[in-house]
């Protein structure tokens, strides 16, 4: 308990604006959450759902938020659930639906009051009959790269994005909205082994520009160079203002999920990675994560990938 | 004559393609287009009116398809229409309106039969009301970013799409439809100084993810970004298929346009080019353009912009 309050002590210390971010924390003491509480968008399966799994199991005291589009048919979240009780809290949440994400939101707040991890691990890639990835420009169409664009990229930048003033009326007369900034503003590294809280935005290898050699998968493509341009551009926002966010872009390799199984056909057997492994990657890199990390697109690996 | 002839003859020979292009090109003779053909896409005002004014004064001999969202108020235009006459083609074309794309592709490909320059010079930053470049994540909104992708991104790739077969029927029993791809293909070099047709999309310096320092502009900034992505994807393919078409992005540098003038004020004099200063540097990198320079994004001086 004493090291506990030494270190909300010295976040408070070093970041004043937690402490009014606090107060609006109204139902939930912050100070609780010793194992630091992480959110998972996109949990339902693949990437996202391992993460789920992953936090749970290595940290006794951590919580974990996971969202999806459809609690309800998320049999391996359910599952999750039933091992892990209270520790784990499942929201709805539809990248495209933004009354979802400001719902999950203000449940975060009321319940948790500070986040220190933010992972955005939904994507698409391919959905029958709505998205294909385009193998020539003569296949691309208005709607895939307007779909590819909403999901990849809009998406996991709402989530991120700050209510002006949380559960107060803003200039124009509206009930201003709660979305994730402030409480991660209000997390920081607190109850973790890092001293920032971290937004991590899954992109891919082939959303970089500099490294495209083969073309295709236009949509894709384009909606991952634009979240990565998004990311970059609230970074820099974060380290203006000081707050205790770093905000970073992962590629996860080539995972054996569904995203990737239409396309395995050509991938070497030893570059095919497991969720498993993928993920125990990431988190490392997650869990290293400094201050001067904030605005980066890493690898699994943790090599740096260029723009 | 035989200077013409000699040309197409060894363009075709290097290009067995055009060939076949060319027979789709009925209504027109593509041989007599000696001075070139050239479209300035987005040319109703700032920018893109200035490379429409070049065009037609600097090559005495080409003709110029001008296309705007809508042609009797764009006064510019006009008067060039009663300078030019012949040489001047006005057509209607609205990025957010996929038909009125395929309408202009179709009246280009009747009339002229081949294309040997395409420039994408629309771009919206601002629109009063409407659009507005954020100076905080908390002012972004989703509306806003759909926006910018569709008119900024979305909207020239559709331009220089190319239909699955002109005029034929295709596979799924539809009409197929004319973009610019296949004129670019029949166009090549011929009547120019160059070996390949250029496409020039207009991008900003601000679009670069590498050399973000000063965030904001959300909206903005990702389009861009995403037209890089795009612009690059479809480069690799048009040299993987020998295309005699090179890919360019342009940074016309801050200039005294519509665009710039609501941030004008933070802008050092001698940093605000005219739009004749700027569209002559940029020109000078078109006609300078060869294969080599395909999927490459420049700055008015010449200089390489990162990703
Ligand atoms: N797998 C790879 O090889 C690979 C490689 C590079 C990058 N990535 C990136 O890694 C991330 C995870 O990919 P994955 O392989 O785990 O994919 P996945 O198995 O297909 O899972 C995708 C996840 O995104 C969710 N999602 C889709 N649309 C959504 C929406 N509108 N709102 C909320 N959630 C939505 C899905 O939820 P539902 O169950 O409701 O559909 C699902 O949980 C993605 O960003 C992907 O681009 C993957
Ligand atoms: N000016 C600068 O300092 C600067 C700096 C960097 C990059 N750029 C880029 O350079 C390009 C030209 O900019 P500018 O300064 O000439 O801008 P501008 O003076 O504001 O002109 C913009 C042009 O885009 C057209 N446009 C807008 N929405 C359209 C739509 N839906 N369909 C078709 N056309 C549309 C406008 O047509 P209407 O008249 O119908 O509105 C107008 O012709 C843009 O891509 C811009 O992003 C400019």
């Amino acid at each position: 308990m004493v090291r506990v309050f030494l270190d909300t002590h010295r976040a408070l210390m070093a970041n004043p604006m937690r402490l009014r971010l606090r107060s609006f924390a109204s139902s939930a003491s912050a100070l609780n959450w010793e194992g630091g509480v992480s959110m998972v968008q996109g949990a339902s399966r693949g990437i996202g759902l391992e993460f789920v799994k992953h936090l749970l199991e290595k940290n006794e005291k951590g919580h974990v938020i996971a969202t999806c589009r459809n609690p309800n048919g998320a049999t391996g979240l359910l599952e999750l659930k039933n091992q892990f009780a209270e520790r784990l809290n499942i929201l709805p949440l539809d990248l495209t639906v933004e009354s979802t994400i400001e719902e999950s939101a203000k449940s975060v707040t009321e319940r948790y009051g500070s986040l220190n991890l933010l992972i955005n691990a939904s994507g698409i890639l391919s959905i029958p009959n709505v998205l294909q990835p385009e193998t020539t420009l003569s296949k691309l169409y208005k709607s895939s790269l307007m779909l590819a664009y909403e999901v990849n990229a809009v998406g996991p930048i709402l989530v991120i994005k700050l209510g002006l003033i949380h559960r107060k009326v803003n200039a124009l007369g509206n009930l201003a909205i709660p979305h994730m900034w402030p409480l991660l503003k209000a997390g920081g590294g607190f109850g973790t082994e890092r001293d920032v809280a971290v937004v991590a935005n899954l992109s891919a290898r082939v959303g970089s520009i500099g490294d495209n050699r083969l073309g295709g998968w236009h949509s894709y493509r384009s909606s991952k160079a634009a979240l990565n341009q998004l990311t970059k551009t609230i970074s820099v926002e974060f380290a203006r203002k000081k707050d205790p966010i770093a905000c970073i872009l992962l590629h996860p390799g080539t995972v054996d999920t569904d995203l990737s199984r239409p396309f395995q056909r050509n991938v070497r057997a030893d570059k095919l990675f497991t969720k498993e492994f993928s993920v125990q990657k990431l988190l490392n890199i997650i869990n290293n994560t400094k201050h001067q990390d904030n605005g980066k697109f890493f690898a699994w690996d943790g090599q740096e990938i260029p723009w």
